[in-house]
């Protein structure tokens, strides 16, 4: 196990040491849980409790942090970055062992990288490729034709369809589905006189996940109808996400876990879609734009929008609906008093005269 | 590759040649990718101007579509269905090369027709039967006593659980759970003297998925409890949806990516359920009816209705709620200045004594 | 197959016979499939027709239903319950057969109990332990130093990423995904000069499953960033859930299809969350909470409460809430009048001069 001391952490990402700067550390570990050499982590002020408890050896915070007492921090901008590449230093990215499993299935006219890992019962197509230190972990199958870059990992029961091609040191995580035929059905009344069906339209083209993108655990990206498919270099796609025929998904987005995005509509640069969000097809989802979780989105979104609700609305005005929508049974409850006091008047006024 | 000419193409289809029908077809492409020697499709306005400027060496349209200027067209009815079945022509289904990979695992009393075709590391368990001409492809789990009929897909990471039978020229896309236990618990106050627990009820029934079927990737059809699951005659079913115990899936019926249908209810004939909708259990909801997406559906539905938003309602009921939403704001203003109107009335009223 | 007679079946969940307590039955069946020698169950009104008409040979019903004709039934308290234990006389649960398959992959540093079995096509990595009677169907691979307690059945495709720890009587259905890493990236706006990225937050905490959980098909339960994600014991976890890194998930919990849990957040014992629900990261839901279909949590939930919508409210506003959207037409309409009266008054008022 790497150890380093305070100091050279604080070297490395450039930051403050406030106390011993030869503590020698050992691992990073959330506050609840840290002990004399381990370096922990304290931004959410939700939290404040547990990092006054701590008995982390060392705590990254920003640089304006409060300290109720005197203890031992490394204040740093982007504390959170700077924690995440500590965290790095003591959990460097897994080394491939150069080897193709006796239990692997490597096509004959397949090309594995000498310095790549196929670890027991993946496969590798016909004609398929696999770059330099990349490693297939038990149960991913890279189909004909499909290429997969370098240093990826692939995890447990991945699958990429043929054709499909991988960046360089992409993250597809365990039972993550590249390249399954896209939902596409042209609707025939007649079925060559056996009465109507759902005529299938052949889904030829292929997915392309561009450098640096990572795709949760069992998220599904469908190969297109006739081209591509692309996830954006540097994106971010969590579990369970459907992504469908045709959609390009931009650079540097982020989409959170079982959102959903029907065919062909094309996000923009460092989209963010919170969780559970729905898009619905063909639609142009501007470069920056947010969509809060559950909004069902269904018309386009202007660059650096936010959008909220189902249907979905600019952010500021669904905040207003929903106050309004929260105000709705007093509101009832005034009208009936007004109707009650107009009638009084009108009724007064009928009997008066005036 | 098959080529074809444009007239050869049009006599397949029943469609009119307009320009050159001569001219020889070697492949279908997007309007934007298409070449002198494609075939393209054209329908939707919104890609007027891809199509205006698309190099295709032919397009698929509708009889009345309008053209700027002087091009080969392919006029025909249902221009979508014939585009879809000329792809067909270039891109013919996938024939099996009738094989067992040695490095596939199939059970001694398993029955697979001598024409299908077990890929590497797919497995097929005791007392299962593979059908005619049908492919099972790598990581693809058929377990004891599952049938699969002639002509299926079963693409990478399939499973098919025990007892449960999948017709003929159904595709399974890759990571699919055909007959996963359902999720069924009666609530057991004591435990045997160990305290609460939720006791597991057996989930002992099967699943049939009827003929001319497809279920998209990491979709999940639960088992009964008892009796069958169905999943109708050319029913499609996209990625991600949740099929609860002893459902029953029209024919035909049209589901969505991320739908979740919840145990024992009952789809009619051609039920549409969009994107992310959610079915409550014990529901019928009747043949034709149409469920927009994100709605959350907690009573039945009739025959031929619309229902949207959650809980779900008529669409035309829905629509007029939303409105109502959208002048939520301006409702609340509009009865503050009744409110003060009447309120400087009755005062006056008040002070004059009338 | 065991056989029973009706006296013995009541006698092992302490029911009451009214009939014939020496019919022997062979099996369990709905009422619509049940013959003479079936036991079947009737409980909820809406299937009393089926009830009645039904050949099952006994039913198990409540102490107090009421039986239109003359039938053979059980009484007996919780009925429901008392079926699912009769259903389990007739399907015992699956007995191992103590093997590792030739085709299985089992690490020579793992432990794999003598008493385990080990299907074709599945994998046991280094350090990984295989507790006694646990069975593990193909392609379920457990990765290094992970363990699997005693009596788990982990079905097709289940995969245990490493270090991951699950109890004792687990069962993991097909294609489910413990231990994903968890989807944390902290923003750099630098790169190291190569422009903005999402830098990965390393994610090397585990997941433990704790003794008696059942987790559904295609469901992801990622690893915490540090520390640990936990499912507390008896909890049930239906299919194609999400559950975040750091979740906690406490013990007799109910957690259905679809359901997404966001970083961070911790549910008390015996929580209900239906179908679709989504909730944030770093909430409380207290002990017996309920949280209503698709509901989207955005805040904590007091124990015991039950909560519906989206954004999420206690169940009593929230149906006061829908009520006034059902009456918002309505509502506007009567503004409307109010409005025309109210100027008709005061057009009136300034004719007249008073």
């Amino acid at each position: 196990v790497a150890t380093f001391t305070l100091a050279e952490l604080a070297a490395r990402v450039g930051g403050e040491v406030q106390g011993d700067g030869t503590l020698r550390l050992d691992g990073v570990a959330p506050l609840e849980d840290a002990g004399p050499s381990d370096v922990s982590f304290f931004s959410n002020k939700k939290y404040r409790r547990a990092f006054e408890a701590s008995r982390a050896g060392a705590v990254v915070v920003e640089p304006d942090a409060e300290l109720a007492r005197d203890r031992t921090v490394l204040r740093v901008p982007n504390a959170y970055l700077a924690f995440a590449r500590i965290s790095t230093l003591f959990h460097p990215p897994r080394e491939p062992l150069p080897e193709v499993s006796p239990h692997a299935v490597v096509h004959a006219s397949a090309r594995v990288h000498p310095s790549a890992q196929v670890m027991p019962l993946a496969s590798v197509g016909p004609g398929a490729e696999v770059g330099a230190r990349t490693i297939l972990f038990p149960g991913a199958h890279v189909a004909a034709d499909a290429r997969v870059g370098a240093d990826c990992l692939l995890y447990e029961n991945v699958v990429v369809r043929e054709r499909c091609a991988i960046g360089n040191r992409v993250i597809l995580h365990a039972g993550c589905v590249i390249g399954a035929d896209g939902f596409g059905f042209a609707f025939d009344p007649d079925g060559e006189g056996n009465g109507p069906r759902h005529y299938k339209v052949p889904q030829v083209g292929n997915v392309v996940i561009e450098d640096d993108v990572e795709i949760g655990a069992n998220t599904t990206v469908d190969r297109a109808t006739l081209g591509t498919t692309r996830v954006g270099r540097g994106a971010k796609v969590d579990n369970l996400v459907q992504i469908a025929h045709n959609v390009q998904v931009g650079p540097l987005s982020l989409i959170m876990a079982q959102v959903g995005i029907a065919g062909s509509t094309k996000l923009g640069m460092g989209v963010i879609a919170a969780g559970q969000v729905g898009i619905v097809g063909h639609l142009d989802i501007g470069a920056g734009a947010r969509m809060g979780a559950q909004s069902g989105v269904m018309n386009d979104v202007e660059a650096g929008e936010t959008v909220a609700g189902s249907p979905a609305r600019p952010h500021a005005t669904w905040l207003k609906m929903m106050a309004g929508l929260d105000k709705l049974p007093e509101l009832r409850k005034e009208l009936r008093e007004l109707r009650k006091q107009l009638d009084t008047l009108l009724a007064e006024k009928e009997k008066t005269g005036t």
